[in-house]
């Protein structure tokens, strides 16, 4: 008999069916008891005689029995006269999964990850990273990115010089690549857009709540545009089909209007009242900003854009209109920031002197640099980080809650 | 005025366009010049007057004029009275991209990937990989799978011991993950149905055709299966919609019927004529089961299942008529291992005796196990190799050919 997925019980009933799933919960009344089974698609309800002895919660169970309505069971439809075969034997869960809300600190939490994902509100978060994942890649697709898988190992700790993991690669140095930027701009030379999910890796030593060890990227890239504005067009694109994707899983609903806003950098300062030499926004000021954007414009996201060139990396384009500032911008969401992108440079000359100004000598970028020595056009990206996305999203206060077998600067388990 | 792709070139005739892309070829005869301009959806002719100076091959242009038709042009279209404007300067490339078929050896191509990616063969190779993974998720998304991000740094080298990369993780020991196996398995508590597309690292000291590094893993687990060949139905609907995405690639056009055809691997090596205790397969007896399965069955993938579970990782599940044998398989692509899969054990008791048949104590596998302990349904998955899937569909007889930028024992660069 095939299986029925709880479901699509409600359409079944009268019928003999098939579950299968985990005991979610069990409850022995006087006079009947219950088990509520856990599948993939919800929770369905089998009613069975009092006293027969019920298998404990998180067993894993396949039950045969007949469909019936019955307006005061999930869904309408319950199961009664079942016979119940166990698929696996289930030692009692280290907290209690049946519960609406998981009482279990964040530590609890991480090292049960295992069981405490099956909780509803743990599989929820990281249904809505699926679909998250799915928009992102949907939405570019169809503007003519191509996908593409770059290493991540490394044979230099070029990009930032800093917070770089250190890999023996055969008895030689190498590193864990901290993002796919060097590959996916010179990708645009290949196939003028291009986008990437994967890990990227970042030696944090900050034990903070929003900095993970290691975390889901999503990068795109795009060439022949006329500054950075044409990237951020995409990313707001992007933005809006994530936040459409995720809207099925029950979080507090998103603001994004028609135009989200756009500050520059310079007026951000003057807005939240800081110093106009300040070189980078304080996580105060972001707060202020994503505030501003609610109320002033209905907006759950806001650009910053005109970064100094003092603070962004070698490859950031500058303003042309006056070079302090740069081609670059920050997106924030809920006042936090959730992506970095800009303009890049895209003449090899400008690469070699925007190094030497720095002080840098060009040969550990050899490779980087063959892309712009033999022809690349005006481009730019950005790069999401999803598991901020999620927090933002649902509201966890640790980013650790986003992602599944979360790494810090402490844990490497589970 | 909006940028006309190559591709839309032949609907513009008669019209003013401007196309933007790299200098592919520039011919300069006596009454007249031609600049072919390549794009990500391919060529265009565009002419100019005799005499003129033409910009060198890669540099990126913006050319405007008018289109008209000229039947002997590539599309039908060609571009005249262009204005002409450099977007990006560029260097000779190392190798010649015009040619139809790129002249130049392995290390030259691999070393030179930035440039030599922009050949159409190459680029077509990764537009196939892009488009095999978009399938691979498409398929099983259909199907009820989510998409899962496990993690790449790992505290232990327990799956298979060896060939594991060591990283320095804030001063403690740490891994590469060579699979996403145990957290996939995991998974299947939480949704039943998962897939990952990442990177897999293996250091693997052998310096051969078929092995990388690091490559990009195609992984599916599955829960409430009957027993492996439920897998293999999966990951026949699978290779299926990869080997349709891939079709309009231009490459050999692949075998596969309605129903793949299957062999023990005892019969196996009956057929191959070898020694009936061999515990694996040699490559020569998977090329002889890749000649039979294309012969006899007109396909071009032939499944080996029931491999001794001598040979096959602890958490495989044994053949229950005759525990010599496994429930796992293999899926070969004209004669080479593509995939390997297969059910899982699913009891905790099972995994502890198997460990403990192996001479292997549970203790480092403990948040692994944790799973199992606490209720998981029969299940089972696979991994297609990426790179293996294009080396094969393509005909390159060396892998390193279908990665972007491949990892091996000697190379860590571009």
């Amino acid at each position: 008999m095939q299986r029925t997925l709880s479901r699509d019980l409600p359409a079944r009933a009268g019928a003999t069916v098939r579950l299968e799933g985990w005991v979610h919960r069990r409850r022995a009344l006087a006079k009947v008891s219950f088990l509520i089974v856990r599948d993939r698609t919800g929770l369905a309800q089998v009613v069975l005689p009092a006293g027969r002895e019920l298998p404990g919660e998180e067993t894993v169970v396949e039950v045969t029995g007949r469909a019936v309505a019955n307006p005061v069971a999930p869904g309408g439809v319950e199961v009664v006269e079942p016979a119940i075969r166990v698929l696996g034997e289930a030692e009692p869960p280290p907290v209690e999964l049946f519960r609406p809300a998981l009482d279990a600190a964040l530590p609890t939490l991480l090292d049960h990850a295992a069981v405490t994902l099956r909780h509803p509100s743990r599989r929820n978060v990281f249904a809505a990273a699926a679909a998250a994942m799915g928009a992102f890649r949907g939405t570019l697709s169809a503007a003519g990115f191509t996908e593409i898988a770059t290493p991540k190992i490394v044979a230099s700790a070029t990009e930032s010089g800093a917070n770089v993991f250190a890999i023996d690669y055969f008895g030689r140095p190498a590193y864990l690549a901290q993002s796919p930027q060097f590959y996916k701009q010179t990708m645009v030379g290949v196939f003028e857009r291009v986008f990437e999910v994967g890990p990227v890796f970042r030696a944090e030593p900050h034990d903070t709540s929003r900095h993970l060890a290691t975390y889901t990227s999503l990068d795109a890239e795009l060439g022949f545009i006329t500054d950075h504005r044409d990237v951020m067009a995409v990313l707001a694109d992007v933005v809006r089909a994530m936040t459409t994707a995720v809207s099925p899983f029950g979080f507090p609903g998103v603001l994004v209007p028609a135009t989200l806003p756009v500050v520059h950098f310079a007026d951000a300062l003057r807005m939240v009242g800081a110093d106009p030499d300040e070189p980078d926004l304080a996580p105060e000021h972001e707060r202020a900003l994503g505030e501003w954007a609610r109320t002033e414009h209905g907006s759950d996201f806001v650009f910053v854009e005109g970064y100094p060139m003092a603070k962004r990396p070698f490859y950031t384009h500058p303003q042309p209109s006056d070079p302090r500032w740069s081609n670059s911008f920050d997106l924030l969401f809920r006042g936090v920031e959730l992506v970095t992108g800009g303009q890049r440079r895209h003449r090899y000359a400008d690469y070699l002197a925007a190094l030497a100004e720095r002080g840098e000598s060009p040969a550990p970028y050899e490779t980087y640099l063959a892309a712009f020595r033999h022809g690349m056009p005006p481009h730019g990206g950005f790069a999401i980080g999803l598991e901020r996305f999620l927090a933002r999203l649902s509201g966890a206060t640790n980013v650790r809650e986003t992602a599944l077998f979360p790494r810090d600067l402490h844990r490497l388990t589970p």
